[in-house]
């Protein structure tokens, strides 16, 4: 039978506020969508149509990005920026598929408790997480729950930067 | 902020046997996903390394087709022929996350325990199902259980028919 | 620390329909769920307010019985029959955690495509699964998928004289 | 058809570190699950037969509770204190179960990763959570985030209190 060989796609997490987020948070994920796009990545988010997960896929289609959405139920709004929803039906518990399905996860803005269980969920499961403007009070735990899987970036390029390093 | 307007993709889900499959029936999985990716639609499935899941996300690479795989575990063997898996880590849970994700689901071949467990799940969330040879006792069941979600094809040519009356 | 030993609990699974449910077979429930109650089990079931989810839990109450509700959402109707409602808010994902919670499932009574599903993800994680009055399309498929994991019962005496030989 | 009716029982939740519990932690713990106990609450958690959740069962049994653990695989050790163990088979994403199946969650101890998403999501669900000694850095950032969710409590017995007021 037929075989394919190919390289594997790099699978960038970021994960984010919804309706709570603010307009500066919201920029910065754009940008970061953007930047991801630019790499080649394909970006996953949890796909909502509001706030930081909005905003990332919008980043990452303007530079013709590929966008999977990890959604929490059948009927929440998807961002019209995703190209491929994942419709998983199981609310909150999504979030332990978004961090597991991305190799690296990018948490960016000040988060809910959401965002801030994904990270969590992320240092659980061993992955590494980049805190993006995430909050002296966010950082400090993390750094002392989970320090070997806690990278700290100021902007979205030295996320990039850092991306590049763990892939 | 910037924004995009696009078609959304149609998802295709195409659940089957793993270890248990036919060479008869990952053939006719094979044609499935190049049939699949030939209209310009999304691949989704199982996307372990084994069986109808392994066959019909290769045939769809032969067609240049975007493969998405929804995987049970972290440690599950992931065919070479998926772009994205999603990893789900909930195990035989995932199978309701397949079809919740697909506009249209197709059952290729003699299916087992987790193929039927994913043909009853499409019904049980109203999805379309086309039954692609699984055999005459599946067809009978389903057809009494929920025959205004169930559509009997006899080759991959009536399948992709089918599935542009539904979507 | 202190130490405690204790025999582990036998927890069966009863799975049948919901609104779909007829007299009948919600008569049939009834004493199930007693039977399952009388011999000190503990009884699991999916946990709505309608149909054999109902009655069973109603028939192990009238027993005195200890009964488990495994909830698809947090806004589902729970039978005031349930004492311990688990909340997975994940659809019916949930029918995965039902059968892998049981020690023997049994499917009470002609089942709609929820129940087939759970007939299926028993028999694909190797659990007994019990069919009685499920109907002849339902048996023969499922005698022909895994046969060594199915049993019949014509009543709700034979299903108890099966569940003690395999637990 | 019989009817019944009962009073619905109370679940309290205590989530907190398995391998890495402090001793004090899982002493704490065990003098919390047998205050639950007593007062004739359903003790919930995540099952494991270690640390805080074996502990805070075995309390609960010392004490003659009814004890439920919410397990994230098939495979993983159950607190021989366990009455109930619901197999979820879904690794981390059960902690959503968890938190969602609990009329009030306590955390206990210096908790982990898992621990800390266990707070989030019970935050992101609008349960309240009280924090049982779960440090300095813990409780800003929680109260930060969800201070209309979030009760600190010094002991075991004002954890008590607070559950009082909040049932």
């Amino acid at each position: 039978m037929y075989s394919v060989s190919m390289p594997k796609k790099v699978i960038i997490g970021v994960m984010g506020a919804g309706e709570t987020a603010s307009e500066q948070d919201m920029q910065l994920a754009f940008l970061l969508g953007q930047s991801i796009a630019k790499e080649g990545w394909v970006l996953l988010s949890g796909g909502r149509s509001v706030g930081v997960m909005d905003a990332v896929n919008k980043g990452a289609k303007s530079a013709n990005g590929l966008t999977i959405g990890i959604m929490p139920r059948q009927e929440t709004d998807v961002s019209d920026a995703v190209d491929i929803p994942v419709i998983t039906d199981m609310g909150s518990a999504r979030n332990n598929v978004n961090v597991l399905s991305s190799d690296v996860v990018v948490a960016c803005g000040i988060g809910g408790a959401g965002s801030i269980s994904e990270i969590a969920l992320a240092v659980k499961s061993k992955k590494t997480v980049i805190l993006l403007h995430t909050g002296e009070d966010c950082e400090r735990l993390f750094l002392k729950i989970g320090k070997d899987f806690i990278k700290i970036a100021e902007d979205p390029t030295q996320a990039i930067l850092l991306i590049k390093q763990i892939i």
